[in-house]
C-alpha cells in the first residue's frame, strides 16, 4: 500500500519549495520595506475564538481538534446517559472541542489585538504568513491547507495607508513581472447608490447582485434585482451606474453628480479621489500596474465600510480571471472581542494562485543556484579530505557548497548535479591536489577550465 | 471575557519574530550552504501515517482532526447501535479519524520519501522547518505546538555526511555566538559493551540505564541494572567503562582493548575514529566547540544504528543543561512504510530552546532596523505628499522605510518611533521643502543633522 497524504494537501518538493519561498519572500520583504511587522499565531485557537464568525457555512469548514483523555470519556458517558443527545450527536460532539485549526489569519489577528492591547503601539502595521485550513471540497486550486499572506494597519483612519497597501501591491506584482489591474471602490459610494436609487435597505441585494456581474451578465443581475423585490425605477435608475464607463476621472466626475443627494456616497468619492490623487502624485511602481475605479466590485460587504480593493491579472500571458489579492477597510474588526471601534486597513496575497500563474506563464526567474552553487565529485578518501577544506573557505565565504558523500562513479556523481541543477562541478584529482589548481565544468555549456582557489571564489559570487 | 488561546500555545510579536527568524534563517541559511534542500509536507497527516510509530504514549499524544460531516453522523448511530461501543468510545472515535496533526518531521520525512521515491535523485539531502503538535502537559520550556528544524541525508552510507552534520552544528552556534559541546557515541559500540560482558540481549536495559548517568549517578545506575536481571560480573565489567576519561584518543584506545572480541564494537570504534579524524582535519568552527567521545549517550537507542549525536550548551553565561541538538543514523527509517534498507543520518535543532538559551545570556545581536530604518515624521497633508517622493527612492533602494500614517502630535509620532526601536526619524517641514534638505534624528544619541537624499541613502545602507 502505497502511502499517502490527506484530501486537499500538498507535499513541497524542493524544486517547489525554491519557487515557492520566491514569492513569500517578494512579499515578505516588501511589507518589511513599508514598515510592517511581522507575528506569528497559533495554528490552533479556540473553538469558541473561531464559530460563529464565518457564517454557518464557514463554521462546518473549520478543522475542529478531537478531545482527548478525561474529555472524551465525559462526552461518553453524557450520550449514553442522555438518549436524545445521539441524535444531536454531529452538533453535540463538534460543540464540545476546545481547539480548532485557524480558518483565516484575519480573526486571530483581531484576537491578538485585543489580547495584547496594552502591548501594542497603534497604529499597529502588522504582517503575517501563516497557513491557514478549511474543510472545502478540494478541487483545481483549492486546497484544505494553504498560505495566506496579510498585512493590515490597525488604528489609523489616514487613507496614506489605502495609498501604501496599494503601493505594496503594486511592488510586489512589478517584481513578480505579472502585469495586474488593481481594482479599487468604496463602501460608502454602493450606500450612496442603494440611497439614491430609494433602496437604501437592499443594499445587500443590491452589491451582490452587481458584484456578479462579470460572471452572469447584467440581463441577470437584473433578474436577480428584481427577485429580491427592488422596484422597476430603481433598476432603471441604477443602469446607467452599473454601465459608467470611461477614465477613473471621468467615472468619477458622473458619479459626482449622481450621487449628489446623499452625503455618505460624496463622502466616498472624495477618498477614492483622494487615494487616487496621492498615488498618481508618488508614481506606482510601473506601466504595467493599473489602478482602476469598479463600482460592481463588493467583496464580503458586511465587512468592509470604506475602500474596497481586488487585484486581477491582466497580463495577456495568464489566462487566470480569479483575484490574486484583495483587502480593504474595516471599521470595527475587534468589537466581536470586546473591543470597539478600532479602524484598520489590510490587504491579502493568494499566494498559491500567484504560484499558478506564475507557472503558467512560465515567468520565474532562474531560480537554479539558489540552493548549491557547485559540487565537488568525491574520487575518494585523500581526494574528499582535500576538497573539504576549499569547501570550508568557499562555505566561510558565503558561497552554497557540497561534496558528493560516496565515492560512487562519474556518472551517477554528474546526474546528482544535474537533477539538482547546481550551476558548476568541481572536479579534484591527484593532479589537481599536487598543483592546487581546481577542474571546474560549467553545467550549462559543459564547458571545462582550470582555475585558482581565488579565481573559483570570484567565479562564484 | 478576556480572548485567549490554547494551553501550551503562543502567539509571538514582532520583537520575538525578529529573534525567532535570526534562529530560522541561521540554521536554514547552513543547511543550505551545505547543499541541503527544503521541503514541507501538510501539517496533517493521515491518522494511519501516524499511529503507532510513537509508542502508545506518543499515540495519545498525537492530536486527531474531528471527523466532520456524514463520518460522524455514521459514529453517532454506530454507536447506538452498538452499546458496547460506549464503553469504549474514546478508542473507538480516535480510531475513527482520518486526520491527525504531525507529532514530528521524520515520519512524514519517511512518508515522503516512500510516496515520491521516483522523483527524488538520491542521495537526498534534505532539510525541513515546520511546528510539529504534541497534546504534552504544557510546562516552562514545553509547549503543543513547536517548530522542528531537521536536516537528513538519504541514501548514502558515507561517514562523511555525518562529518557534515556535524560541521553544520558547529557553523550554527559558531555564527549564535554560544559554547557547545557536541557528544558523539556509536550503536554499534553500545553492543559491542553489551557483547563483551556478555549481556548481548540486554542492551536496551543497559543503555537505558547508563544514558541516566549525568541525572540519577552511578550508583542509582547500577541499582537499575541489577534490577532489570544484569549478573554482579556483568555490572563489574561495565564500571570501567562508564568511567573512561581522558582525551578522545585515550578514551577510544582504552575501548579498543575493551572491545577487541567484539567485531561489531570495533567496527563502532573505526567509525568514530573516522568522523573524529576527518573532523579534526578540515577544522571545526571555532575552538569554543568541543567534540567530545560520550558512552552514555543512547538517545531512543532502538531508532539509531551508528553514530549517535546530541548537543548540549557549555556556556559559562548560560545555566541550561538540557539538550538542543540531537541526531544520528538510522538503517531503517521507511521500512515501515514499505521500503526497507534505505540508510539515512540527521540532526535536528530546538529552536526553543536555542531562543531561550540566547535569551538567558542576552546575546541576540541588535536587531534593530532589522524592520524600519527611518521614519519620516508627517506634518500634514503637502509634507506626507513631499515625503513619500523621498519614500519611493529610498524603498527602491532597499531601504526599510515609512511615513507615520496621521499627521499626530509630534509626542505621539517620536514615541511609535521609540517603541518600534526605529533608528532614524527624517522631520521634513515647509523649510526642508523649499531647500530639499532633509533633517535627520539619530534615535540613539539623539542628534540632529540636515543631510541630502543621497547622503541619507549612505547613512542608511
Amino acid at each position: 500500500m502505497k502511502p499517502s497524504i490527506p484530501k486537499g494537501t500538498r507535499d513541497f518538493s524542493p524544486s517547489e519549495m525554491v519557487k515557492r519561498n520566491y514569492i513569500f519572500d517578494t512579499i515578505r520583504n516588501l511589507y518589511q520595506r513599508y514598515g510592517y511587522q511581522q507575528i506569528e499565531t497559533p495554528s490552533m485557537e479556540l473553538t469558541e475564538t473561531l464559530l460563529g464568525k464565518y457564517g454557518e457555512e464557514g463554521d462546518r469548514l473549520i478543522f475542529k481538534i478531537l478531545p482527548r483523555g478525561e474529555k472524551l470519556i465525559k462526552i461518553g458517558s453524557e450520550l449514553i446517559s442522555n438518549k436524545d443527545l445521539t441524535r444531536e450527536f454531529s452538533n453535540f460532539v463538534s460543540g464540545k472541542t476546545d481547539e480548532a485549526l485557524r480558518y483565516d489569519l484575519t480573526v486571530p489577528f483581531a484576537r491578538y489585538i485585543v489580547q495584547h492591547q496594552n502591548e501594542i503601539t497603534f497604529p499597529f502595521k502588522r504582517f503575517q504568513v501563516q497557513p491557514v485550513w478549511r474543510a472545502d471540497r478540494p478541487q483545481k486550486g483549492r486546497y484544505r491547507e494553504f498560505y495566506q499572506c496579510d498585512a493590515d494597519v490597525i488604528g489609523s483612519d489616514s487613507l496614506l495607508n489605502e495609498v501604501e497597501l496599494i503601493q505594496i501591491i503594486g511592488d510586489v506584482f512589478s517584481q513578480l513581472n505579472v502585469k495586474v489591474s488593481i481594482k479599487l471602490n468604496n463602501r460608502k459610494i454602493l450606500s450612496g447608490i442603494a440611497e439614491v436609487i430609494g433602496e437604501k435597505d437592499k443594499i445587500i441585494d443590491i452589491t451582490v447582485a452587481i458584484d456578479k456581474l462579470d460572471k452572469i451578465g447584467l440581463e441577470k443581475v437584473n433578474e436577480e434585482l428584481k427577485s429580491k423585490g427592488l422596484t422597476d425605477k430603481a433598476i432603471a435608475q441604477l443602469q446607467p451606474i452599473i454601465n459608467l464607463s470611461g477614465t477613473n476621472s471621468e467615472k468619477l466626475a458622473d458619479l459626482k453628480v449622481i450621487l449628489s443627494d446623499s452625503e455618505v456616497g460624496l463622502k466616498g468619492i472624495i477618498e477614492i479621489e483622494e487615494i487616487i490623487s496621492v498615488i498618481t502624485d508618488c508614481g506606482l511602481s510601473t506601466a504595467d500596474c493599473r489602478l482602476e475605479l469598479d463600482l460592481t466590485l463588493a467583496r464580503g460587504l458586511n465587512y468592509y465600510t470604506g475602500a474596497i480593493i481586488e487585484v486581477k491579472v491582466s497580463d495577456p500571458r495568464s489566462s487566470f480571471t480569479s483575484s490574486i489579492c484583495g483587502g480593504g477597510r474595516y471599521d470595527d474588526l475587534t468589537g466581536i472581542f470586546g473591543l470597539p471601534g478600532v479602524s484598520g486597513v489590510g490587504i491579502s496575497f493568494g499566494a498559491d494562485r500567484i504560484y499558478d500563474v506564475l507557472e503558467e506563464m512560465n515567468s520565474f526567474p532562474d531560480l537554479s543556484g539558489a540552493t548549491t552553487k557547485i559540487m565537488f565529485v568525491n574520487f575518494g578518501k585523500d581526494e574528499a579530505a582535500f576538497c573539504l577544506k576549499l569547501l570550508k573557505r568557499l562555505r566561510d565565504d558565503g558561497i552554497n557548497a557540497e561534496l558528493f558523500p560516496d565515492a560512487a562513479k562519474m556518472k551517477k556523481q554528474m546526474g546528482y548535479a544535474d537533477d539538482k541543477k547546481i550551476p558548476f562541478v568541481a572536479l579534484i584529482g591527484s593532479e589537481e591536489m599536487k598543483t592546487g589548481d581546481i577542474t571546474v565544468k560549467n553545467m550549462q555549456n559543459g564547458e571545462q577550465s582550470k582555475v585558482t582557489m581565488d579565481e573559483l571564489l570570484h567565479m562564484l559570487k
